[in-house]
């Protein structure tokens, strides 16, 4: 174990037990891409389950879940901005044709900040510097972008261009009225979903944290921007916030300071409620993945570091071994950035309609036009007048008749004998508007490696995999303590026991009990259950917990229940039973 | 209700609350593409999760999950044949510049059945029948083979071509030998995944049933092909399934006939034990999706109907109101066709090895040189000499030696005094092999249509989605009886309690009783809860039954585990409380 950092030890272990491992390698892989084994789906697949338990399941009277298509018509993603903005510089060697990030290029050789930077700015540093490329030394081109969206072809009308989608965000915008409708026209709504998403990284070299296909969760919450207040956000006023401000950046600053939810609004550091309520929730939902909250803050992204659909932007930063901090999600304020975008895009009606809870008076100006007298006037001319005064605005007309006594139409005078502007009262019995969005967003495979970064532990000279109980891919270890008939019997019987009641179980009888619980503590199997010759006497056996090594006996017909306490419990072995003493090694 | 068949209501239904729609509706939708809503997401999760159930969980002491990319470099494809083969044949309109799909035009307006037939075959029919533009009536040009295929480009450089996976089982081949060696390298294993494909159809128009873009639920299933056995075969021996065999195909019959598994298998209609047993499976679970068991069969698939990969492939077949019998899932031997392709593409052996209980003694013929005298009479050209006996297959020294009495080495006559051919025994400890594949596969938005189809009744001119209780997207149901302020509170009270014992809940306080539960029953919740005076005296609410309007009453502690009951135990409410009689219409 020695002579490797914390990373690759994870990743030894995640490919030899089935957590995860570069896809395609039997091909020699292809960077960006990792495939999960058996442990590592479920692993996910429990992350998963507990983000849609926290943000959506809870949250049901807010929030719902859809899914949308990962094939994404040109259209939609022009709407987006996202054919226009969603690029990363890149230069290409002369020499070898290569192509680097010129941005990063630029970053490691110079130590030089350059993001906001255009790339005639980025171009313009790398020929003073004269950077050439890093693998052959050869001269580099012109810096240019690359757009990092998938683009395929739909259908057989060559045309058809289709992307990829980069976020599921745009499913969701896409189809908010009809959800909307759906859930009978109510705001807030948040609408969520949980899917791939493909980004086309010129040269991903992070492993599992930049990764070119990937699992997004992510909740667009819309909401009337003129009532931007959050119910929710009472239970989480004392929660307190590491945040990294934008004011604190520009002075220089890079350590976070600590604010309560209620500050933080009240401040105006995040600029809406729900956005605040929505990263108190991140907080602790990563916390539950096992990050201490000394590990994780908030950073407030300066403006020419934001996407260009966002007002104000943070992101949640965990601290890992090999890459210092690192981005797990991103609190967007997207206003009616994306609403309004395909509205014009659409040529659809996207706002909503609120009834005001009783109708307001108000006093409009309206054009009254004399058509009789017109029609006398100007007989065939007529016609054509009205269309033109009623295509002027009205303060226009009042402004003309204010000025001169007319106003000049079509080449004539038309005086207050034929157009008038009066002020009548209206009732009006609502408001249509275009909702705003604040959005969390969240990679699940990062999270996957995040956990297994903090649950990794040696002990003794061996691994522990101390995942959170309600993660662990494998709740339960069943071994016969020897691999004697009769005890191997009964430990298959309360195998088939538990797998009939839910729980994912690993029965093993091979090697010595002890290397048996090594198995088993490298996976993070928190309960190791063992049959033996006591067992045959009174219909006990042992749980062990894989984080202490203590053990306890429970009566056969318990152990259901006390394997759901343990587990989704959380309980401790000594609320559980009696600990008992331990008589060998284990 | 009347005018629409079975289909276009519940589509209409489908998108007024909330199930499914057209993608891309604002922007005029994108044929092939489909977006579920809150409700179809809920059921479609369902579906996956009683899938993963039935085919991994219960079956985790032979089955994992895997999760691998979408975007699959093309080499994966060209070995799987997918490049090559997966084409349908299209012909062009030379007027409008329309495609078709040649052998649907020739289907549909010859009612020719052209499975099978080269694309020569069909142009030759078009041009004989003097076929047309179905749209602007223009001539046709040449058949040719459009792949299906949708292609993109990985990274930033150019001849870097990816696909988007036709199915999800080449991941599975891809990273068989790393799962395998995971999972402590034992057979049989079953490898399985549930995630999206693409499949770039020419014209899709039969909506949730062929999408372009779809959730695949399988499993590729790993054995020994010497030791085809199923241990699980007994469970299912007497399970009867509906077929309609190949032999009776030919006959030109077109009605299954009933086999029981044991003789199905014994008869050797369905040509391997571990497809027979995953055909069971699929019988009961698409049974518990609602399907009447009369309502399926599978159908032998005859040489020229299969995939290219198969050898014996059976399609689940189910009857749907608008489409006759559709394919709800795939059952094919694929042999080792894929990992064989894959161990040439790639070059690795992916072959497995098994230890045999104890070595075999076997006799092996070995080439016996006598170097020594080699080098003394033939010197400098005797290293040559040897190098060339050693590269010539044994047989064929033997042949020589016994024809002639010699063997012709580089010009030079070698006799016995220099080899000969023995007999030796030899301990094989093993054999390397390729493992046979068997492959349930499943789409689960089709799954999802056809479990709505299934559970839409009209009763009484009202709709009601009689939905097996445990798929239902929402669970329960709480309405007070009227919206005064005590019921309302004590109803939200429960409301609460409910969603956090996990139950999916809608909260409905407006309109009256009956339009409240005719609101639930059109979405399929299967039981609504009603708090009135009595609720606020005695702290029971009623519990009413979708499906017959019964009604009993529950004291509010009981309740989560009376739902539990009703909702994943199937009780019914008799079983669970008195009924109460009905003094009003509900």
């Amino acid at each position: 174990m020695t002579g490797q950092d914390k990373y690759e030890k994870i990743v030894e272990l995640a490919r030899r037990r089935g957590f995860f491992w570069p896809a395609y390698e039997i091909y020699g892989g292809v960077s960006g891409f990792y495939e999960l084994g058996p442990l590592g789906t479920l692993l996910k697949k429990n992350i998963e389950n507990k983000w849609r338990e926290w943000f959506i399941r809870r949250h049901q009277e807010y929030v719902v879940e859809i899914e949308t298509p990962v094939i994404t018509p040109s259209r939609v993603l022009e709407a987006s901005g996202h054919v226009e903005h969603f690029t990363d510089p890149i230069v290409e060697c002369l020499k070898c044709g290569r192509v680097f990030r010129a941005d990063h290029l630029v970053e490691e050789k110079l130590k030089l900040k350059v993001e906001g930077m255009s790339i005639e700015e980025i171009e313009k540093i790398i020929k003073e510097h004269d950077l050439r490329c890093p693998v052959c030394g050869g001269p580099l081109g012109n810096v240019r972008l690359f757009n990092l969206l998938f683009q395929t072809t739909i259908g057989p009308y060559k045309g058809n261009i289709g992307y990829l989608r980069p976020e599921a965000a745009q499913g969701m915008f896409v189809a908010f009225k009809r959800v909307y409708e759906a859930m009978r026209a109510r705001l807030p709504i948040g609408i969520a979903q949980i899917g791939r998403v493909a980004r086309n990284e010129i040269s991903p070299r992070q492993g599992m944290i930049r990764l070119r296909e990937f699992t997004i969760m992510e909740v667009e919450f819309f909401f009337d921007p003129e009532e931007p207040e959050c119910p929710l956000l009472d239970k989480v006023a004392d929660t307190k916030l590491r945040i990294l401000t934008a004011e604190a950046k520009k002075r220089g600053e890079d350590k976070p300071e600590e604010y309560t939810v209620e500050e933080a609004v009240r401040e105006k550091i995040i600029i809406n409620p729900w956005l605040a309520y929505w990263m108190a929730v991140a907080r602790d939902f990563v916390h539950e993945l096992g990050v201490p909250y000394d590990n994780m803050f908030f950073e407030d992204k300066l403006p020419h570091e934001r996407a260009h659909y966002s007002s104000q932007t943070f992101d949640q930063l965990v601290k890992v071994s090999r890459w210092g901090w690192v981005e797990v999600s991103g609190h967007s304020y997207r206003g009616d950035y994306d609403l309004s975008r395909h509205m014009k895009y659409s040529g659809q009606d996207l706002r909503v309609f609120k009834s005001y809870p009783q109708p307001i008076k108000t006093k409009v100006k309206k054009l009254l036009v004399n058509k009789g007298l017109l029609g006398k006037d100007f007989k065939a001319e007529s016609k054509r007048i009205i269309e033109k005064l009623n295509s002027m605005s009205i303060s226009e007309v009042e402004k003309q008749l204010k000025e001169k006594g007319y106003v000049m139409v079509n080449g004539y005078r038309i005086d207050e004998k034929y157009v008038k502007v009066v002020e009548v009262e209206e009732k009006i019995s609502g408001k249509h508007f275009i909702p705003h969005v604040v959005e969390p967003s969240f990679g699940a495979e990062r999270l996957l490696y995040i956990t297994l970064e903090y649950a990794y532990r040696e002990k003794d000279d061996r691994v522990i995999l101390s995942l959170p109980r309600d993660l662990a891919p494998i709740q339960v270890a069943v071994f016969p303590l020897l691999a004697k008939k009769e005890l191997v019997v009964k430990a298959k019987e309360i195998y088939n026991m538990l797998v009939n009641h839910g729980f994912y179980v690993v029965y093993d009888e091979s090697g010595s009990i002890g290397r048996r619980y090594a198995r088993a503590d490298e996976i993070g199997v928190p309960a190791a259950i063992t049959v033996d010759y006591q067992t045959l006497e009174d219909d006990t056996v042992t749980l062990r917990d894989r984080d202490t090594w203590k053990q306890i006996r429970v009566p056969v017909q318990a152990l259901v229940e006390t394997l759901q306490k343990f587990i989704y419990r959380n309980l401790d072995l000594e609320q559980l039973g009696n600990i008992k003493p331990v008589t060998k090694p284990s």
